[in-house]
């Protein structure tokens, strides 16, 4: 029997029965323009925006923390984001057993003023990545930032940062 | 003739009659403080954050998407911080032609809490770079973010991060 | 008598007489989840979202700008933040002799939608760093953005991406 310190991230990801989208199908960037969803120089990796959103457009929980959202459902978001990340990253890196280390993560939390609990959010796109890449590679350096509004009432969007095992053309 | 496949960057820009702010005359930083208008460490390039302001501080559209701006006010505001980025990628690498690609940007909006098209506006800083770079080099990862206020009423601010053809030293 | 210009920078803040919190005791990430402070790669130094908060959880000026704070607190808020992001340093490079320099930097203010001294804020970040490395080192690029509300209602909270003067195993 296989344990998170044993199994790969690809393996991890079947253990826990993750869905992740194929961001290569429909190809990524359709819904908010022409846009990419990554840049790599070097072993560092920037993902674009991410949202919530499956690809076909629908939303987890729009709406706002404070008001017509719980904490739990803005952390389910977040750990759909964190899984639509888990797709971004294939895309980028063909595999995620290719991800040597989460860097860091700022999460845009659409609150009110009077919300202050903005970590219990965000802690679940840590979480997931935690899950599925354990301690070593899976722990991430972490803002949370309430914000007014997103794109399509989306209730919070991921600015992920990561490191890969090798460079694009050796390295 | 030329066109955009054939055109460089800089040509791109004489074409299509883009006014680019010079950065070095007056020194870029007076009016915000003390502060560095970007950092370069090998191929990767940051630029601190940028208005859609004139050198003079004359601001384009100030105020807020979904109450006295609308989206197409917002999307002008957008394409003119484009066009600043390009003085300030001018400022760090001497010349538009020695950017390799645009990485991602995010692009901080103010905007009230029903609002709800910011990809809309965020689109007039992606569309300008990928009509002066292309798709190869012009085309970035994005995410527009709602927020309450900026600095002297400006609308939106961009935060970029880019990649040149080398390194400062070499490589 | 030492100079800025002579001093190294842990020799500056003891003249200046900082008390910069050691991240190492009690460990960083306890009180917000499972969280790393910085990541590194190659000479790219990318530290965790940093406020202004004692090591036991007490905040300096919690509130928003605009409403209950003045922009005095919030200067004071952000150059709190900024000796923490010192002590942040030292955990991600063992001194602060072994920054090269300060990239850049986003403060993340809580504010109303009438605020627009942000940069006024801001800078209480950024002076504090040209006052311990100086120009050439401590100047950095920055952008100051308006948001609704923090985690545990710190006023504001600072993204933080630096240059070491090596890479981890050399470089």
């Amino acid at each position: 029997m296989s344990t998170r310190s044993e199994a790969s991230p690809e393996q991890r990801v079947v253990e826990l029965g993750l869905e992740i989208p194929d961001y290569r199908d429909p190809p990524y960037g359709g819904r908010y323009g022409r846009l990419k969803a990554y840049h790599r120089i070097g072993k560092l990796v920037m993902l674009g925006g991410i949202t919530p959103e499956e690809r076909d457009g629908t939303r987890i929980h729009p709406g706002r923390l404070g008001e017509d959202l719980t904490v739990e459902q803005g952390y389910e978001a977040a750990r759909k984001a964190a899984v639509n990340c888990l797709g971004m990253t294939r895309l980028a890196l063909g595999s995620l057993d290719e991800v040597a280390s989460l860097a860091r993560v700022q999460c845009f939390i659409v609150a009110t003023p009077d919300f202050d609990q903005h970590h219990l959010v965000g802690a679940g796109m840590t979480d997931l990545w935690l899950d599925v890449f354990g301690e070593a590679a899976g722990m991430a350096g972490r803002a949370d930032i309430g914000v007014v509004s997103l794109s399509n009432k989306n209730c919070l969007e991921l600015w992920l940062t990561l490191e890969s095992k090798s460079a694009p053309g050796g390295g």
